[in-house]
């Protein structure tokens, strides 16, 4: 059967793809393109974190069964691969952790579905650094507007929203990247609406990369298709039984073309201090500050004898989660959090690991906090009261959390954060040249040389 | 974040895991394996009518690009590629048109996303012909157990159930095929249920192909990831974000594990005797009477004055469409439907080319339509009555359309139906050696060897 059902009211996919194709780098703020390249520095330090975890040594093992010729880098691996199959693998390893960055009208991750297809696409064709920064900016502004017109039904209802709408964003940096006609755009939509897909039930396990990896693999393939004339519906996101009307009960068709090239929606992007959920935030900065007390310090943490986190009724929602069994799980889980914070005096992906999770002397000190849910609290805002032994209490409140869009990390974070998790990796890169690469990256007239610096090598 | 919410209340993935595991050729009946049969019989054939269309020359385009290797036949090209490349693009081909098989209660096309995954499969791993018959039945059955357990809202909210639910199919026969453990099918479900995706938005557009040829790759791809433990949730079906609850208002979770092994899906499929919309089934049909009447042969066509068709009000509701551009819109076109089958006295693919639509006498004739809605008829019955000069009325009316599950075709049409269509589709094939071999599959040892049946050449 042919669909012969109206569009609804306001037109979005054509609009949408004209002003990708008419779209210059004249156009773009710089405090937008600065904006770009702190997160692709936050997509590298994520993707060089990860790029020998199992889920991606398992992904390469039976993704690279398919992969014909050795195009694109695959991160930190030492691997070449078709540019698909690589971009997929980048993007898995950027977000495999959930700690990559965080758009946060739509909690959509970005950058991950969009960087890997934009620089694999450039190691196959010569590409300036303005080419690949402004499709990038593109492919997130429409993914990110895609995602705000479903939020919050969409991934209220199961939706995982990064790979449902990343697949978008893929697909119209890639086609920018080839020049493609309003036209063809609309047909690359049409195609990458046929493969949106993601589902939260996945999160916490391997197949969640599944969909991750698809968006940006599967975008770039829409792209490629549409620029063989491979044709689509004219409404692919407003029609009917379009992507905006199948997967969101009612969205907001006007908010993705409203005041396009006025208001940049990478510049509502964040970056996370901790590689936990956003909630986490106030309380680990907390039991940071709390590790080193004086009192604490001299006591030991035997003193003490119960824990209390004041926030948001969010943070108890979504981290109260007292036994967990491996890293993965540990991210959104505050007794882990709280307990691993203040015993270790750090906070990063070690800390989240399965081994650190084994530590069972970290589960006992967990068990002793309680929540004390206050609405009054903003999400990025939480109080941890530690009482002691004779009554002695000790109290850390954090208004507003590192990493938050009211308190955004430093350029200096973000360069410490490809720092920290290069070497946690094990890719054996030097973050420096990358680091230079990244914040140069307009002036580079081969972009996809920029890959060399993280090409990493085999493990050993 | 993780997901954390408790699944449904009943358990729907394992038992269905378990059941694919331990399912073995002697459960089942003589009849489940002859429809089998007849629905690759029915598969073959329409693969081959399309096998130079141009939705499967450009995406072989551009797919062709990313395949590794030449494991499997990609039907009637002369052309070999990756087994997940071959699958998908077989699929996209028995597809196009719409002309392959039904299963009722769903709608879903079942053979086109499982078929050519096993098949693929059997080309790179020496797989008997009982072994791929089994495996093919079992991933029909699922995928139409899953496709009943979301009917008929899923399909009505806009998603293209052969797709989404044709993903699952795939990796279920293909992990049956790798000899998976229940586990693993699990694992395999999750990531599937990540990729499931299609839009009723995209029919009758290229985009439709790239779900279809999805649903066959990704399960695959699916099967090979569960083979490496690469993990997913326990309940990608059943959970509360779940494939069933996301894309379903009120899943029938119940009856996919309702009567396993006891009743058998396959056994509602259906096969088309024409290449349209099925309410188009018994318009045609009378239609092909009329042409030959021996009034009207006498009287010419100029002598009809008005057309009337009566039937259920869904025949109107789904083929009142005057004006058509496209063969793919002819399809579903009641009044090019009985203006080509009264002009020509066919309604084969060459009636539902662009070239057909582009003959004007057939327009004129089709402006002659009216439509009587009748509740009181069946969606497999018509009464189409010609009004000829001087108030001479013809009429023919069909109770039950050939085709329909209470008339299917016989095994007889089906066989004509694959030298019809494969004389349509210009590989060159012979289609007799074919029939004789899909006839006594369970026979076949290699049964790898019979898709060189199928191979075709390199279009001239």
């Amino acid at each position: 059967m042919i669909n012969t059902a109206n569009h609804s009211a306001v037109d979005v996919s054509l609009p949408l793809a004209q002003f990708i194709q008419h779209c210059r780098w004249s156009d773009i703020p710089e405090v937008v393109r600065h904006e770009a390249k702190r997160s692709l520095l936050n997509y590298f330090s994520t993707a060089l974190s990860a790029c020998f975890d199992p889920t991606i040594e398992r992904a390469a093992q039976v993704y690279g069964r398919f992969s014909v010729g050795q195009q694109a880098t695959v991160i930190g691996r030492g691997q070449r691969l078709d540019m698909l199959t690589a971009a997929a693998l980048n993007t898995m390893a950027a977000n495999v952790f959930d700690f990559d960055d965080t758009h946060i009208p739509t909690i959509i991750h970005p950058t991950a579905p969009v960087a890997p297809a934009v620089f694999a696409w450039s190691e196959t064709q010569r590409t300036s650094g303005i080419d690949l920064l402004l499709s990038f900016i593109l492919g997130v502004e429409a993914e990110c507007r895609i995602g705000n017109a479903v939020s919050p039904g969409h991934y209220a209802r199961g939706w995982h929203i990064t790979s449902t709408c990343g697949v978008f964003g893929s697909a119209l940096a890639t086609g920018k990247l080839l020049g493609l006609s309003a036209r063809q755009l609309v047909w690359a939509l049409g195609s990458a609406s046929a493969q949106a897909s993601g589902l939260v039930e996945t999160l916490g396990t391997m197949s969640k990369s599944v969909s991750m990896g698809n968006a940006a693999r599967n975008g770039m393939l829409s792209a490629l298709l549409a620029q063989q004339d491979f044709d689509g519906p004219a409404h692919p996101l407003e029609g009917v039984r379009g992507f905006l009307n199948v997967t969101a009960d009612a969205p907001d068709c006007q908010s993705i073309v409203d005041g396009l090239g006025e208001r940049w929606e990478i510049l509502n992007n964040t970056y996370k201090p901790f590689p936990c959920g956003v909630v986490l935030n106030p309380v680990l900065e907390a039991c940071l500050g709390l590790s080193t007390h004086p009192e604490l310090l001299q006591q030991g943490l035997g003193a003490i004898e119960r824990i209390e986190l004041i926030g948001h009724p969010l943070l108890r929602q979504r981290t109260d989660r007292p036994n967990v069994a491996t890293g993965r799980e540990s991210q959104v889980s505050a007794q882990h959090a709280v307990a691993v914070a203040l015993t270790r005096g750090k906070a990063g992906l070690a800390e989240f690991s399965d081994q650190a999770v084994a530590d069972t002397s970290l589960r006992a000190l967990g068990q002793k906090i309680s929540f004390i849910d206050d609405a009054s609290f903003a999400v990025e805002a939480a109080t941890v009261r530690l009482h002691l032994q004779r009554g002695q209490r000790l109290e850390v409140a954090i208004d507003i959390a590192r990493g938050a869009r009211a308190k955004p990390l430093s350029d200096q974070d973000i360069e410490n954060k490809v720092r920290t998790l290069c070497e946690y990796g094990g890719s054996g890169c030097d973050p420096e040249p990358l680091i230079e690469a990244v914040w140069s990256i307009e002036r580079a007239e081969d972009v996809g040389q920029l890959m060399q610096r993280v090409a990493g090598h085999v493990k050993s």
